[in-house]
């Protein structure tokens, strides 16, 4: 004997959650199930909408409140910067840097065959068009640092260095407030070779 | 610049399950937000519905797929002993420990008046309904070992001996496989108590 069948088919969908276990969602489960039915009953068709409710900006991809977004339509933005993430969640750090004050343009992913994420099926051709309408000088690639950020960024660089604008890529090296002692070799590698003079 | 709205909200209500703070709520919502929309719908209506969806066994109160439930009906388990516990979850353990063969009763909580969680808002009086109609011998308290759960179990003490039906407590001592270093002087005095002859 266990858990009546409903209860279990949300415990299954809730465990395909990143960092959502068997235990966690069985919790959660049984947590919801002592919620007022008008509770759930908002929680749920929050869930349900949730594609339907948030914008995406058509010309940046990013999630938004209203299209275009806020970014894109920022005067006090530089239209001659275009920084390219991933997803838009890469946005809130460079935000909180203070660093930037240019345009976005959000991938919605990265190039992974291995996935089935082909460059067709993020929005590069997209970028490419908005390179093309000109007053772009820059694009800095600060897709993640991981293999696959790698690739696609070298898959723009090739694709956006025809259309005659500078492409940067962000810096690797040791994270500020960290310690030599506990970092790995390729990042030391890395910041060794980006060494600059003080 | 923020988060859109629908998110925020989305958000919000995440970060009110146990155990869901702010970053885990907020990576459940972005993680939501790259979903199949009919996979969301899927789990948004799961939500929305679930307290509709899940029976409750109009006997023992127990969550069930169907009423009364499989524990009330098995004609195999001994209708002279009665568990009362106070929530579904607190079956499972028992069920997995093998020790029990009888019935359960399912309060749906303790007795708690700084929640504003009274003896009324618990299933006491089916429980006191369920023992007058006879045939009942022993009534097992297994209310959590918590201040709460004690209280209730005290309380439930005094309503049911009337009845004149054994009332039992489960037992209080050390968990199997546990260290009596690093055991709390509570539990380790409850254990000298309630030691017993080899």
């Amino acid at each position: 004997m266990s858990y009546p069948k409903p209860l279990r088919r949300l415990i299954g969908m809730l465990t395909r959650l990143p960092g959502i276990g068997e235990k966690t969602a069985t919790r959660l489960a049984l947590h919801m199930l002592k919620m007022p039915p008008a509770a759930l009953r908002e929680m749920g068709e929050a869930i349900a909408g949730l594609s339907d409710a948030v914008v995406r900006c058509s010309k940046c991809f990013n999630i938004a409140d209203m299209d275009p977004c806020a970014y894109c339509t920022d005067p006090a933005r530089r239209d001659e910067l275009i920084c390219v993430v991933e997803d838009p969640t890469d946005i809130i750090p460079i935000e909180k840097s203070g660093e930037y004050k240019g345009r976005y343009h959000v991938l919605g992913g990265a190039i992974s065959p291995i996935d089935g994420v082909m460059p067709e099926d993020l929005h590069i051709r997209e970028l490419l068009g908005r390179i093309s309408q000109g007053g772009v000088e820059e694009v800095i690639l600060a897709t993640n640092l991981t293999a696959e950020g790698e690739s696609t960024a070298s898959y723009l660089a090739g694709a956006v260095k025809p259309l005659n604008v500078r492409v940067t890529r962000i810096a690797y090296g040791m994270p500020v407030g960290s310690d030599l002692e506990y970092a790995d070799e390729i990042t030391v590698g890395r910041a060794m070779k980006g060494r600059r003079e003080v």
